[in-house]
């Protein structure tokens, strides 16, 4: 559910209504029954689905749909914003899914916007859902990839100023998404041999060095690297000639430099349906690509269509899964 | 023409030989006549020009055409790739043709690529055709903008390594390229009041300075500065989500901080199309987005069309020029 005072309980009370997308598996809302209900009020739709308390999950999905309940958290609906106690509570929530998809309860983790602000008033360290998924599943090393549109987009770097990028851009950086997108797609996806194509990092590739030479001392070594490791990829190539020849298929993903690179051309040809994928991790976490909306929430009339992508990603992730 | 030896002749001759592009206006050819009757010859075409010493142009133009002939100049058509002579030429042929675009000659100049390198050989200390029209009209302050898809851009900075571009990125550098694209797009674009949408630096804008304060510290203080000025200019945008925004045409143009925030998506949109536009001339001036391609040059297998766009946004401009 994430942060019980965002838009998390209106837009999976909406996601969850639409048939086609309960087709896809049987769902547990780790969450706050409370606020589902009242959100189902307010859209004048039936609860079509089943109350549980959490420690305690009935598996019979009526509708597709359990709905794990922390009532005892006593969460209070005039909150509105960020709240220690929206920390806790959204924390317990990715806490206990994440033991169910270890335990192997659960085949995928879809997650609602936390609030970073509540889970430090909670007491949390972690700074999202992807550092705490990555700490307690052990991953050292994971990956925030976009799918959507004709291809798939993984970030070498993120969230980083960009005067700031040059004092952690090495060749790990560039590596290490080159090949968690390379074992998540062959997992994950059914890709056997993944082409990968790898941006530049200067514009014109940086034209024989007369603008940069990262491409030569830290993009090619890392392309070496996983050469070596039997991966396809090619590159780095100017980023502009790059996403245009991607569109007609010819990588499966492309790993871009920085943030603006990789999210330009991936919203632009899916704004509404680009789905973040955690790599890197030993089980399925997709997750909506907007925040928690406090200015909006509660009023019902946030948009369920990210949760919705989120899901359908989910569930072909689970189906694709190599077993 | 651009450098005699590159694709310059036989795209010139494939678009002219176009009615359509033809009917655009009356053009003529500041260039070597034997090369165009080779590529006419090759293409089986008639030559549909006339004829005439480059400093006794006959205005008949039948077919709309003349060809200013530099005979004189003795060019061999042996010569593949960089060369003095070919440096020399396309030099004249740019020289040439500012003088009498500065006087009222023609209306617009529209260039083929010339070489870098071949124009250092023949002793010019210009990087390029921008540089030397810049110079020959006085423009002090000049920038590239692309025209072709939903939204028009314009570059802040162009061909800078991605981790030196700090030690130029200040207030100047992104005020100019809101003045001077606020002025192309009225006194060339017949857009009575421009309105311009600004990128951000940083993912997220920097999201309140957690990633990078140059959106506080130079693009807004610039914006204010532009709507001093009486500009109708609304930015620093996240990248990522502004060039989506603005393809329901919300913006005429986007400021790009550096060449691939906005070259990736003008590409994406508009590979073949786009067409390079050099604003803060007193004179109009586009150019092809490509290169000499002396490995192809010759065979007749150059793709006219990036020339074909060219002279489309050349005459659009002097049609809708303020007078």
């Amino acid at each position: 559910m994430g942060d019980p005072a965002g838009i998390g309980p209106e837009i999976i009370v909406q996601a969850l209504s639409d048939p086609e997308i309960r087709a896809l598996g049987k769902f547990i809302v780790y969450g706050i029954n409370e606020l589902l209900t009242y959100e189902a009020d307010r859209a004048e739709l039936n609860c079509y689905w089943r109350r549980d308390q959490h420690d305690n999950i009935n598996r019979n999905y009526p509708n597709n749909v359990a709905v794990a309940d922390y009532d005892e958290i006593g969460w209070n609906p005039k909150i509105k914003g960020p709240s220690k106690l929206g920390g806790q509570a959204s924390l317990r929530f990715i806490e206990d899914a994440i033991d169910d998809a270890v335990d192997g309860k659960i085949d995928a983790i879809v997650t609602a916007p936390i609030c970073k602000e509540s889970w430090a008033m909670a007491g949390s360290t972690f700074s999202g859902h992807t550092e705490l998924l990555a700490s307690r599943t052990y991953s050292k090393r994971h990956a925030m990839m976009f799918v959507g549109g004709p291809f798939k987009v993984v970030l070498a770097t993120i969230h980083e100023a960009l005067f700031e990028l040059r004092h952690i851009f090495n060749i790990g950086k560039v590596f290490t998404p080159i090949d968690l997108a390379h074992t998540a797609l062959k997992d994950f996806f059914g890709i056997e041999n993944p082409k990968i194509g790898v941006a530049a990092l200067n514009p014109h590739a940086g034209e024989n060095k007369r603008f940069g030479d990262e491409e030569q001392r830290i993009i090619e070594p890392a392309i070496v690297l996983a050469r070596e490791h039997g991966i396809d990829v090619q590159g780095p190539f100017p980023a502009d000639t790059l996403f245009h020849q991607a569109l007609d298929g010819r990588f499966d993903i492309i790993v871009a430099m920085y943030h603006d690179q990789g999210l330009i051309p991936i919203k632009m040809l899916a704004f509404d349906k680009a789905v973040n994928v955690t790599i890197g991790l030993p089980i399925i976490r997709t997750s909506v690509d907007h925040g928690t909306a406090f200015d909006i929430a509660g009023q019902g009339i946030a948009n369920p269509s990210s949760l919705k992508e989120a899901i359908k990603v989910a569930a072909l992730m689970a189906s694709k899964r190599h077993k």
